[in-house]
């Protein structure tokens, strides 16, 4: 990742299920229906997500449950309308079935009868894998890189 | 809506499709050649727009027709560069071959000579139909919130 | 350009094809391993950058492999993580096996350690045609104009 552009592309069927997983799997803890107990089941049960701006990564789902209740809280508890938009999305199918995808999202907030505030800019890189029955996929692994971060 | 990512997912041939109508749809009525006539066809002749931020909704193409008009020539008088930019999109097909879609909107504009503004974010909900000879999409129902829009 | 929306959808496989290749594109300029010549090689030899914000178009890959290099160069020197995100695309495939596309570009920046700055939006129009092989595409022409310009 990236390759070059003329590197094989993912079949338009991969490509649209991953853009629709994405939509799906964010509506679910923004607004004021937030469900991020729904949010961690989108991840497997051994999934790792680390953020190069936290100290140490979220390790199994429960651990991913835990920070996603905390941080929807957080949002709940100062009114904000929060957004997560993903662009720019790349997807390369694995030979065992699984995706490697490469994304950027912007996150952004608005205050109960405030203006929109964009927080900032990531690059996120996750590994989806097939759902229990094979259908819808699933969050094996998401890494994330928040622009102007100062770490290594 | 939103459902679980588990859900089916649409058809890549119906996903890019509606990208590509709402990629059309509005830039009809962005840019110095606005057409705001054409972008009221996009609409059933029975179609209603409604925004929780507004007093009641616009019922039937005509007016739907006389608030775009003026909407565009107000964007005119103030020499602004608008543009809607939709994204996380999610596409559920009805049993009546109609659309059910879902998706966040981003409202901006550039002053001539000026700065990008964005001016906000919006949670949209629309129902699609078939356009006049099973042809290309229309909209039957188009529902609004503004973020932190202060309603019930 | 633009049309209406009910004129022909590119197919799905197309479609999905140029979301990836303007991923894979621009993540070639982007980030701390920016690769500006493979970025240059993503346009055919004779090709052409215009912007109605510049004077000249850039015509020819060398030139236009210039213009990049010494972008990328004032990126690097200020430290900025640079992201160029592409939406509302809109793919219009010709007789001859070219693709017309239409599609806004947000150009954004975030400082090392600062937030998030929104540069501008721009339309953007481009000439894509089949690569070597017949795999992959190449810009052959790519007209811009920023949201604002006061030019003609």
């Amino acid at each position: 990742m990236p390759g070059t552009p003329a590197e094989e592309y993912a079949p338009a069927s991969l490509y649209t299920e991953v853009q629709q997983f994405y939509a799906r799997q964010m509506s679910l803890i923004e607004g004021r229906g937030a469900d991020p107990d729904a949010w961690a089941d989108t991840f497997t049960e051994d999934a790792v997500v680390e953020s190069a701006a936290d100290e140490g990564p979220d390790v199994g789902r429960e651990a991913i449950r835990a920070s996603v209740r905390a941080g929807v809280a957080h949002i709940a508890a100062q009114g904000w309308d929060f957004r997560h938009w993903f662009g720019m999305l790349d997807v390369r199918p694995q030979h065992d079935g699984s995706l490697r995808t490469r994304y950027y999202a912007l996150a952004m907030a608005t205050e109960r009868g405030g203006a929109l505030e964009i927080r900032g800019s990531l690059l996120c890189r996750d590994e989806l894998v097939r759902g229990p029955g094979g259908r819808g996929w699933l969050v094996r692994h998401r890494a994330l890189v928040p622009d102007g971060h100062t770490g290594a």
